[in-house]
């Protein structure tokens, strides 16, 4: 190990995680960062493989990504969405051309017998993406969502059509006790001097990945950092604060740190809600107060090396 | 039956048999006109199912394609195929950006549980096609091309990818055998006072058509007329020209006939083919001689009308 420099394995779901990943690599060179991406929310559409959680990750740190939505790509045209809306085809879920072409070409070399992982490499290698990318499982386990008064529904069908709108009973991650984590997943945890959570959904973007057999024991002796999503009861993004309510806890940094615990050991919040902090440290937990925002490129490297500072910290504090 | 009214089926390739169905379409009330169409040239690229004939005929008999290639649509945009080819996909089979709505629709209707007739139906609804569109079978009867040195290609590689390049030894229509006629093509057949065999490749767009079980025998007792897709030797579009001398036979329109020997009773050639009528007609053929190129939607209408009167002629010479 480099003097000063640790091997970061971050974990990671859409927009929040990808540019926190982002973030991340603008402070480490590319041989020290492993990101593990979420995929309970991959779908089928249209016969087409779609990997949002990945693909967010894969155009954010390629710098293809749209940076005002977070998902999607920069200068995007729509074609073909609106060619399927005429004929009278599900246009709920929007994708651009370019990212049709995305799909269509991942379709076809998994197909031909590329892992999800490979295809990963191969769009890294086409996008000069140096640092890890790996997706959590190669096997699908899709995050079913349990509603209280629609049924099952799939995930982008309750995330996108539904806008996320029916009341939750319970997220279930189909198959997750039979997939096992990608190559690579359980050797850049090992290897890891610092895991860090990214501030994703704990509930569908970083359970999925936690659930996966094998994946928290490899870490059960590293120091864990969480970033947390929620700033003054609110997510940036996305139902975070919303599921918290209906799953009954309060929507708010100390339940996404109560969450956590016993897997975490320092957990990053907004300087708004430094208020928890007491009531976090009570479980053993040490707490970084900043500005979690990351509304611009300069916050985002900032938070990440914060961040990484902390978890340096810690790590100390427990030699 | 009206007077002077004939009941038509028509069976067809892409192109050069969409223009002449699209000819019978601009003569015949459109509940007097059926076409059963090829399928043996579908196929499923990056996950998409894709049928080349049946879309011709589709954008052919809707106005939406392109006049200049007679396949593809007109005004098309190549933005998706453009960003496959960038990032090294294969990019051999081209695909516009509305033919891929096109697929990715039809793609998402078969695995919603249409089958391919329901969805040329769906397309024929929104497209104002009102004569009736049959897939030969609603069962995949992939062509393989057994090629003297290139071994066994599927039928979109050899055509397109290869561009008809390598010697054939044979086609195999892989599961016909066990494959089954679509809804309604029996009856259509059963009902109908004219069977047309358009001017498609007898190889690879006829007789994936006739070898389906059932087909041959529901025309036994019909009048059959087929157009020659041949003049002076050469065929408009394709490789049939070509195809014929790999299977040893002179490339003509009696090389036509003679492949059509106990199934037609009748063959439409060009003037052009006028020394080729004696020996036709020593087989039992009836022989009609007109100009038998498409290239305006005039000549199409005329070509057909033509064909039509021929049919009538023959019945009455047969009762």
């Amino acid at each position: 190990m480099n003097e000063g420099l640790m091997k970061v394995v971050a974990l990671s779901g859409g927009v929040g995680g990808a540019k926190f990943v982002d973030g991340l690599s603008l402070n480490l060179p590319p041989e020290y960062l492993t990101t593990i991406v979420n995929i309970g929310d991959d779908f089928e559409h249209f016969g087409l493989k779609i990997c949002p959680d990945v693909d967010t990750i894969l155009y954010t740190l390629s710098g293809l990504a749209n940076p005002f939505t977070g998902w999607g790509r920069d200068g995007e045209t729509w074609t073909v969405m609106g060619a399927i809306e005429q004929m009278g085809g599900p246009a709920w879920f929007h994708l651009g051309d370019h990212d049709v072409a995305w799909h269509m070409l991942r379709t076809h070399l998994m197909i031909n017998g590329m892992t999800l992982s490979e295809t990963i490499e191969y769009f890294c290698g086409k996008y000069g993406i140096k640092i890890k990318v790996i997706p959590a499982s190669n096997d699908a386990v899709p995050t079913m969502v349990h509603t209280k008064d629609q049924g099952v529904l799939g995930f982008q069908e309750y995330f996108v059509r539904c806008q996320f709108e029916p009341p939750v009973n319970e997220f279930v991650f189909a198959n997750i006790q039979e997939s096992r984590p990608a190559p690579g997943v359980l050797e850049a945890l090992r290897d890891a001097d610092l895991v860090l959570i990214g501030p994703s959904n704990p509930f569908v973007s970083i359970f999925p990945i936690l659930n996966i057999p094998g994946i928290q024991e490899a870490i059960t002796d590293k120091v864990v950092v969480a970033v947390s999503p929620i700033k003054q009861g609110k997510s940036y993004r996305g139902p975070a604060a919303k599921i918290f309510r209906e799953m009954g806890m309060e929507s708010s940094s100390a339940s996404v740190a109560n969450l956590y615990r016993g897997i975490i050991q320092g957990i990053v919040i907004d300087n708004a809600d430094s208020s928890m902090r007491r009531e976090i440290e009570r479980w053993g937990i040490m707490v970084f107060e900043t500005d979690i925002t990351m509304d611009s490129v300069g916050k985002r490297k900032t938070l990440a090396l914060d961040v990484i500072e902390f978890g340096k910290f810690i790590q100390k504090m427990m030699r």
